[in-house]
């Protein structure tokens, strides 16, 4: 039987991260990586091998170059069973490896509703991390000419934009009402939502879809108020779910929501087994309630956690909860989020104040390339600490996001960001003097003064 | 004579933030500033003026609108006595305004070193924010063809790059061996030089200035070792010096290198005159030493720090020592710095470990726009703590270098960056499995656990 001081089950971001860590901080052990596939994708690039990106072979994670220069060996295999009392993993090739430390990171899987009518005719996809799948659906999709994406999450609103880039006609549809709910209040979605609608594409929002008509292939769409929708071709993005059964047939204690539950130095219930990525337990950060994000940023830092403390615990190196800090852009704008909304701290009980202000990314304005910047920021009602922040800009704002969330991780208060030193450049941020994430904390120390008075 | 709760000496950055800030903080104040001349320039945009922009007329801040808008009197006038004892200003008009809190925010005046031969001839110039000089000096190098540029350090750089794109041929000289000496350390400088040198600049480093030789106007330079250069223009950017004479010659104490001694509050030796910008004495955030750092950035921070202090000192909002945090450009190459570089640190007497990690802006690296992504993190040895950090990158650098400011300012060690999450998106930033920040900071943290090993 094959032997490794350390076995990880999966080749994606968390699975490569954690064996490159590790290695570093464990040179002398013995690491094995087993993934499904030959070929991993760059996880985030995906809706842009449909447009930006033209073919997938440019969106190729290079994992076995970083593992072998890490010294970490790899397979391709499958694994089918986890025995974690006796150490050892079993394989769809019928070989078993024994270790010494186990990671999971075995990611998740586009949700396909089971109650969608029609789900299953021809020309219906989901976007899985699946190099074969996505070569097929991109073929496949070459004959379409209408395609309805269903979900307004961030891969729903990169692939619309993609596709209608490519030259198709989508149509963009989200139950709740407004796109990228999740990620931001609704005055930002609602700016966003107006430059796809520009691009062309057909946003709807408010209605979810009913069914999926057709004989053999999409031929339309019904949505949840009757309104059918002439479609060729139809692309589920409404979430994904861990992939989990491996762990949980082989006895590794899973939450309600089916994710491996770890604590904060990415470890299972099992002493020896630790989960990492999308598969793994998630709390946030504010709420320290569990939620479902499922970020390749967030997997690497939880990779970066586990890799760190396989063989020994290090209590300066934990996981303090998860900070959803995604970016992305349509065209020139780019956009980020950190933390919580407004609506979500509602929806968990957390009284905030909030400060939007609306700027400029360069100074003077009239450079050529000059694009509004707009940053809204979150703070607790009654300490001032910031919670969230939403940004709209050009493509400074994914930096710009990570600003905030560096501030939230921090723990930072509206006062330690009026005394903040920022860099500012004309030809690369906003104005000193009018600087949006200040700004936008000066907003909300105004409202916390003007309170303070009232009360 | 007139009156005012707040009066405000200087209309650039950090007067008309000062006084903003302390509007709105103190709404039920009188506020007057008082400009010297109408205009006002974007400061750091002064440089842009040459190519860039185009018009000088596209880089006057919109001072008078910002102040109205904020319940700001201004006036144009030149102060030239302040009485501290009756708390009153006079000035060149012969109007006098009494005060009940005074702030002076003077600024600064470029350098012409007073031995320098020639540099009284006819074309040779400076760069002060003065919209009147660089309109004369816009003319007037309109015939010629071959400039030099004298100090490499910011202005000297975006100047040299953008009278280059206007069609002149510039040589920039630098007395220390590298350019944006106190900037950058070597490595990094040493990246940015070759930059200038493609794109048609002559950089002369590790020689300085000898003379300036011509009849009336300038014909050639000499160099320190004796090299002639033919030139028809020069331009001196060697630095500024505070503009405190009216300050000293009223009996408000300056300190050695005649800044206006400030606290923490920006309060001077007089208990309610407070001094800010470039006329006001500055402290390194992390060594701790007066520094002569002149920031536009710097200036509204401490500005903001003023305004909120005016009529009430409040000890959580002070003023924690300056951290350089500089960007720049050059073409779509941006570069940013923050805290002190290593070089810095070892004339300081600070035991320093650094790493530098190179990578991609984008990810996968194959997307149209993605630019090599070069970060360098400099900590104390002992404890790990970040006190520097440099960037090369995409346009993203001027914000990303706000990332590593903002860790300088909350003390974050490389330990906590190696927990930090980060938000990446394929379009805006590196990949989160090699994002160069971290990656950096796993460098500094495996030479750290080498040392701690051979110790």
């Amino acid at each position: 039987m094959k032997e490794a001081d350390v076995l990880i089950i999966g080749g994606s971001a968390a699975g490569m991260v954690t064996a490159m860590t590790g290695k570093s901080n464990w040179p002398k052990k013995d690491f094995i990586l087993v993934k499904k596939q030959k070929d991993v994708m760059v996880p985030c690039g995906i809706p842009y091998i449909f447009g930006t990106l033209e073919s997938i072979d440019k969106n190729i994670m290079p994992v076995d170059v970083a593992l072998q220069k890490s010294g970490v060996k790899s397979l391709v295999d499958e694994a089918v069973n986890i025995d974690s009392e006796n150490k050892v993993v079993t394989f769809a090739s019928g070989d078993k490896i024994k270790y010494n430390k186990l990671v999971i990171s075995t990611g998740s899987t586009p949700i396909k509703p089971s109650w969608l009518k029609g789900a299953d005719l021809e020309n219906v996809f989901t976007v899985p991390k699946d190099v074969v799948y996505l070569n097929e659906m991109k073929n496949k999709l070459g004959d379409a000419k209408n395609i309805a994406v269903i979900g307004a999450g961030f891969i729903g609103v990169e692939l619309s934009d993609e596709l209608s880039k490519h030259g198709y006609n989508v149509t963009l549809i989200e139950k709740m009402p407004n796109i990228l709910n999740l990620a931001f209040d609704v005055e930002v979605a609602d700016k966003i939502s107006s430059l796809l609608t520009e691009r062309g594409i057909k946003v709807i929002t408010g209605k979810g879809i009913g069914r999926v008509l057709g004989e053999q292939k999409v031929e339309a769409i019904e949505l949840e108020d009757g309104e059918r929708l002439a479609i060729d071709a139809v692309v589920l993005s409404v979430g994904y779910k861990p992939n989990t059964k491996l762990a949980q047939d082989s006895g590794i204690f899973v939450d309600e929501d089916k994710f491996i539950a770890v604590n904060e130095y990415m470890r299972t219930h099992e002493k020896d087994v630790f989960a990492v990525g999308d598969c793994a337990q998630k709390r946030d950060f504010v709420t320290r309630s569990r939620v479902g994000t499922m970020l390749a940023s967030t997997a690497c830092a939880e990779a970066r956690i586990c890799g760190m403390n396989l063989f020994n615990l290090n209590v300066v190196k934990t996981f303090s909860g998860t900070i959803a800090i995604y970016s992305t852009c349509i065209g020139n704008t780019g956009f980020g989020t950190a933390g919580v909304t407004e609506q979500r701290a509602e929806m968990e009980g957390i009284a905030t104040i909030s400060g939007l202000f609306e700027g400029i990314n360069r100074h003077p304005g009239n450079l050529p390339d000059a694009h509004k910047q707009i940053v809204k920021l979150v703070a607790a009602k009654n300490s001032g600490v910031i919670i969230g922040g939403e940004v709209i800009g050009g493509l400074e704002a994914g930096e710009l996001t990570n600003v905030i969330g560096l501030a939230i991780q921090n723990r930072m208060s509206v006062n330690s960001f009026l005394t903040t030193q920022i860099g500012t450049h004309p030809c690369l941020t906003a104005s000193p003097a009018a600087y949006p994430l200040i700004k936008a904390a000066e907003i909300i120390a105004n409202k916390m003064l003007q309170n303070m008075k009232e009360e």
